[in-house]
């Protein structure tokens, strides 16, 4: 019954935000499998599939929008790590951090980077 | 009097947002020169300067968090025009806005594509 | 090339939308028609076919939140007009959003009861 | 000294929100009772007493509003808890949730449901 | 049928806001005039009555919190008219907004300032 | 290294936040500093060293905002700190958050009370 936009989006998931992604996925399981099925089809089906941005400016776009709304830290954990795994420098995603204290002041900016600072220890790019 | 911060992010507005980014310059002049130079220091003296991120990545950071947050379409307007004076495709600006329907929402995306819209006809790449 | 999503979502989005959101979609040709796309298949393809809540209700629900998001009054001015389409009767509509108040604060409740205003004097529902 | 708008507000929020509802009030006591006392009566003495919208519908209006600011969870949590003591089925819970993937976002509708998944494993709907 | 809290709320809102909270009250007559009565008993009858902090704090709380929201213009216009009738200096508002810079990005320090120069010009305090 | 701006602003930051904010800045040291500095010197360096608006006044607009803007709560913990410092009263501050219920709605209101409450026991002014 899975449609072809559930079967590339799961790939493209998994090739973004790896194990991650998947337990987002498995935790609606019991709730709203719907939920999960539409996250992965439109975002990960539809768009992340396009042609026209490349993944590491998609992830660019995706770690400055969350950090600015500054109410999805569970999201911005995710899209850090994958923009980690789509080959974004650690370097780079601390800058998109640091520019949301233009667009959407210091605090967003301050816990964007500590989210970042999380991803960061556990995969030992920094040490606390 | 003007130092150094506010002399080269003078130089770095006038390159990426051209005349637009010096109009709403002029605009605070009657009511708060200061809120002026403050947007020229921080953002294009200390930000828009750093390396690591390069500017086209930081434009599309900043066409992202400006859809997605929704009650900033003057700046949004200034930023796409900026995005292509440093380089951005059109279709780069247009699947950021795009993918901002995952993160933010559908109103958020089609009331920044409208914002493209507008800056793409004055520009002349596409027709009303 | 229309799937049956597309095709589905069309014709919900006429019911409920009328002309208004016709108009949407054709404003979007210049630009991106495969926003209008999307906005076209997923919400009213996927999300407004489901059963489990009736129409009424699900305006009703877009209505508090595009209320309570203070920065879609387009989408509002659209979503007033479906509810009233659907069956919502014009007092239902005032009352979801006055009932903001409470959740969003009194200038989202004041700023969407005007687009119901400007809706409701154009379908002269009442008199300016 | 309890006025008419206290007293039925009082008896309204217990009717809704149950033992919750009383809770927040009580955790205001060492603080701010007056915002205690505001709470009882504007929402629960006025909004919600108001003909015009049924309580299950207010409730799912409360519920899209407060998945789609994102930042309420505590509130969240009471009303979807509320939206079940009115006769809300869960099911119309989740939809309201999952259509505020279209409105403000796959995280605003992520957060609310993983609000949700909570209050039905501990009222038991559902199984972890 | 007015109770006492409509009375001195309205006699607050014409001290703080003269003809322009007026004006929005009037607005509501044929939509909601239920919006209307809420408007004055419970922000200007309730709030704006109480001690412990005054007016001008008030106001100054108030522009900072319409600013950082940044989708209610015409109710920050409001209180700016506000602010100068209960006697903050111009320069008090201006140097309020700039902060908010800080808290909520450069783009909802803008577009409040602009929203006070606006002001400014009508009541004569600045020349175009 | 250290710039006159880092300097007053550091002086600043402790005057205002104490060990608070210290506390902030140190925890930035392992992923981005330049952050850190940032965040004394333009907020603490230029903003908060502008005469035209006094401290405490500051803090009652900062604290506005942060609980308008509802998903800051560290740094509203911080600045709620911060304005008993500079000599705000506990009931200043209350009131200022009691007042967000108007503009930004009551879960905005309840949730920054809830910080509040919290430094008020950590500082022993209220009892749990």
């Amino acid at each position: 019954m899975q449609n072809e936009r559930y079967r590339s989006g799961l790939k493209k998931l998994e090739e973004i935000d790896g194990k991650a992604g998947k337990r987002v996925i498995d935790s609606l399981a019991s709730i709203s499998p719907d939920l999960a099925k539409y996250t992965i089809e439109f975002p990960f089906g539809d768009i992340y599939q396009r042609p026209g941005l490349d993944l590491k400016s998609r992830e660019i776009a995706t770690i400055a929008a969350l950090t600015a709304l500054g109410n999805c830290q569970p999201q911005l954990n995710v899209h850090i790590n994958g923009a980690l795994n789509v080959g974004c420098k650690p370097e780079e995603i601390v800058e998109t951090i640091i520019q949301m204290a233009v667009y959407a002041g210091f605090p967003a900016a301050l816990n964007g980077m500590f989210v970042a600072k999380e991803v960061f220890i556990e995969r030992e790019i920094i040490k606390e």
